[in-house]
């Protein structure tokens, strides 16, 4: 790849994910009610298509199929779009603004948000057992991968543990496990999707190397995220920003200051980057994107 | 089968279930977090089990390896599990009563209700991933199969068409429309993957025939609940009874009057049956469970 440059491959990436997307939501019309309005809306929002841009950086790495990639992709981002409208709930954060818009359950109501969550979980699941290009095995190993990190051992459970750190003061090892759950687990599960949609779907010792990348970079992510959320003004954000910091919440730079935060986020680049030393593929793409989870403004 | 008694075969596959999903569930262990607590409380709360008898009986008629129909039956009631949660919750139906009980987020809280039920569909897509006694192929069909009928286009759907239905009078056909998706999706589901855990995984026939006896029992179920939630008292049903009247809700005895909605219940029972005639297959469970759906009390 001569002359990488990343915010083109990111944009380029968000641009086909967004397209599948909205291409393999047309199958749902629920009119007259709102649900498909609010899946699409919840899913078509915005955002960075992080995990998106794992699963195709990451898969193209090693060889695997363009098209395959779209349905794990697709599948990895209604995850994740599921589990951002339903914590935006009131019961959950009760945020009414994400991505600069209006939050699910504000433009539709708490009833519809709730369930184009569960659809949209549903439609992951779905989307990988249709994927082209790849054997039945494939398609098994990433539900399987997929459902163990966005459940009760994964995501949900970090988002379990999360409420209960809010309230009351919490160690820096439970942060950690929070956010090795709440975060992580999706962020890891992405690059071993890459990796088992690609031919080296059973190489273990390139899947681990990949795992330990890939939870760097997502805790990384959190530590620069709760950096943002202080230093960073709302409009740049697309959140509220300093809501950490109203909720009186557990966050890297309360435990550790600003300068301890920023040490932290920057040592665990470094970690990922060296896993990805010596490997015989283009690890570019995937460098370039562990830098760019501390450098980024919102 | 000789001296066959279906109170006997329900009591026992509902045993079976109810000791496979405590086993499976040893997994989440979610301290301090109520999560785990919350999955078991909401799937363990009891229940008639009817959608995993289903796969029994369904997968039993056609041979099927009983360890395999564990994971399949319990993925089901996973899934609806996770619906009665949600259902209930104060933004959807309000319920504080379920089968004699508590309901999960008066047990728990809302935010722990909502998360329980999201980790147990993911619980329910990981545990078909797991299932031993089957082919790859097999296992993709299945998580297809109740991928579907659980998302978008099934359950999620009746549920947001009924959330519609309660703001304004319907008709007969939207009524149907609504069970046809809300409860019938995922009995229809039930049999399809009794069949697929099956060496009869293929035959289409089959599954269309086993499919219009499903969505028969499943509609008739639906009339006889509405039937229940007017003749029946509060300690029998396990829930609120007379909720519908309250609601002003559209049901079958509104629609047809009682005499008609019993009416139609037996019809639908009698074509469930009628498709199951000349089965080269012990049939009689099935048969005796499309009578128990319009015998039953609650």
């Amino acid at each position: 790849m001569p002359n990488y440059c990343f915010s083109d491959d990111l944009n380029s990436l968000r641009q086909r994910i967004n397209s599948f997307l909205q291409q393999r939501l047309q199958r749902f019309d629920s009119t007259p009610a709102p649900l498909a309005d609010a899946m699409r809306y919840g899913i078509l929002l915005g955002g960075k298509r992080l995990r998106p841009f794992l699963v195709y950086a990451c898969g193209r790495m090693l060889h695997a199929e363009p098209q395959a990639l779209d349905y794990a992709a697709t599948a990895i981002e209604a995850i994740h779009s599921y589990s951002l409208i339903h914590d935006d709930l009131p019961a959950m954060d009760n945020d009414t603004l994400r991505r600069g818009q209006k939050t699910c359950h504000i433009e539709f109501d708490e009833a519809s948000a709730i369930l184009a969550g569960d659809a949209l979980q549903a439609f992951a699941f779905e989307c990988l057992s249709d994927m082209p290009m790849v054997s039945a095995e494939q398609k098994v190993a990433l539900i399987k991968t997929l459902a163990a990190a966005a459940g009760g051992q994964g995501m949900c459970l970090g988002q379990s543990l999360d409420l209960v750190a809010e309230q009351s003061a919490v160690s820096l090892e439970f942060l950690q496990r929070i956010h090795h759950n709440k975060t992580g687990a999706l962020i890891t599960a992405a690059v071993e999707m890459g990796l088992l949609c690609s031919p080296h779907f059973d190489d273990l010792a390139l899947r681990q190397r990949l795992v330990r990348y890939a939870q760097a970079i997502g805790l990384a992510f959190q530590v620069q995220d709760d950096i943002l959320d202080i230093t960073a003004d709302s409009s740049t954000l697309g959140k509220n920003a300093g809501s950490d910091l109203l909720l009186d919440k557990s966050t890297y730079p309360k435990l550790l200051g600003l300068d301890g935060a920023k040490q932290k986020a920057e040592q665990l680049i470094a970690s990922a980057k060296a896993e990805l030393q010596d490997l015989n593929f283009n690890t570019e793409p995937l460098i370039n994107l562990a830098d760019y989870i501390i450098q980024r403004h919102n």
